[in-house]
């Protein structure tokens, strides 16, 4: 598989990148950006992994994410991916709601026709995806972190349960933190995966901690401005699963803030800081 | 005059706010951005001004910039206003270019039909926003610095050259730095100001220099590989007129730079620090 420059672009003494290629996940041309801090030839640096939320692409982190002054000091390379595949003949929400279809991808691999030709964003970013990194970017692939926002929280969170020992840390910028629980994931998997709610567990980060599903560590903090926390994001179901299952996590309120990039870029710094203790093995 | 508040939102403990206003220099609405830091009830704190270069409005260096983190942490106000007259009735390019009429104001006042009418970016800059923000916003006027990118470095120059004693200090990023000697400023200055070139003197940062005016200090960064570079920007004019003048500058030639917010982002909290140690009179 090749990886085709979109753009390449200096900053903070690296390379701001955007990549697009062929996917066999998604049957679509997909793009996500990549940065890399300037390095010694022939080191491989670690990764964070940042998923976005609903009517994002990999552009809205990258622009307005203020994560790279904290990459290119601590030399962590940061990928951002697309929420959803792409282009002509891609089915989208029959209304074009903004909460469904392009954008809204949920991160899971859809069972349910037109859509599960083209969304297996699961498959995408557990398999494909860093299969490719891996192949084409100076990544240490032993030492990987994993954080999202909102929607891309819910990915991170799920992503990283079931695959464990694969990520160092996690972090989440308002995660859904159970599609079961809001109307967000209810439309969402049952669109994708069909109405059976045994088929949505997989996708459910409350679900899959309450399974026995394990984090390694979890930072989440939560705006109480946010004007989605009490019907869909439900931090509190978090708190609770977590408290349950003896998980590990720190899950901060943080007074005021909203659910825009203007919180995000608050916190990405300390975030960054934090996944870094973990990659580094001094946490 | 009155100002209203379109947003206000969190961000790095302070708030970023939009507000607009009807101006009687315009005759038009208009908006602008500030970020003003958490800071003790009553408190004044000092002011950067940001002037945006061609195509911008406010919202360019608001989500792009990365400033906020470096002026909630030094304690100052960023005010980013928008870089021409908008709305109903303005006369634009009349083919519609991007370097002239709206978002392409020059910060100049035109005495040229049809556009004398609205474009008064200078008088709205130099008068009538600085009032407006002294009367609204918790800012100390007798600590004030500017700043700016491309034609708004332009701007910030100019005004500052034709406004001794105003700014404590003055920096820009791949500023335009004689229009008179570039195509971008020849049409500009042509369209606003009409074809007699002793108008255009006043709005030439090399110019004005060469003419005796002088800045407090100076702090410039500009990309190698910004690709108006040779053909707009012409830095080298500007090092010769400092030198030549005897005009305290430091101009910096950044490798591998390029024009975009990437490459501002990358210095803006250096650029801000460096306003900060002058604003503190510690410079």
């Amino acid at each position: 598989m090749s990886l085709t420059i979109i753009s390449s672009i200096k900053s903070h003494g690296g390379e701001q990148r955007i990549y697009s290629h062929a996917s066999r996940a998604t049957r679509t041309e997909m793009v996500f950006s990549a940065f890399i801090p300037n390095h010694p030839v022939g080191q491989k640096l670690p990764v964070v992994w940042y998923l976005s939320g609903l009517t994002c692409t990999h552009a809205n982190v990258t622009e307005k994410g203020e994560y790279r002054a904290a990459c290119a000091e601590l030399g962590l390379i940061f990928i951002a991916p697309d929420t959803s595949p792409r282009g002509e003949g891609v089915p989208d929400d029959l209304e074009g709601a903004y909460d469904f279809g392009l954008g809204a991808g949920f991160y899971v691999d859809a069972t349910q026709q037109p859509y599960a030709k083209n969304y297996q964003m699961c498959t995408y970013l557990e398999a494909e995806l860093p299969d490719l990194i891996a192949d084409h970017l100076p990544v240490d692939m032993g030492r990987q972190a994993m954080m999202g926002h909102s929607m891309g929280g819910h990915g991170a969170l799920t992503i990283a349960l079931r695959n464990s020992g694969r990520f160092a840390s996690i972090s989440a910028f308002a995660p859904i933190v159970s599609p079961l629980a809001c109307p967000w994931g209810q439309k969402a998997l049952a669109g994708y995966l069909g109405d059976s709610q045994g088929a949505w567990l997989a996708y459910d980060a409350c679900a899959l901690i309450e399974a026995g599903q394990r984090l390694p560590d979890l930072l989440v903090d939560q705006g109480t401005a946010d004007p989605f926390l009490e019907t869909q994001l439900k931090t509190h179901l978090l708190v609770e699963a977590c408290r349950a299952a003896g998980q590990e996590a720190t899950i901060r309120m943080q007074d005021g803030y909203d659910h825009s990039y203007y919180f995000i870029s608050t916190f990405m710094a300390e975030h960054l800081a934090w996944h870094h203790s973990r990659l580094s093995g001094v946490g």
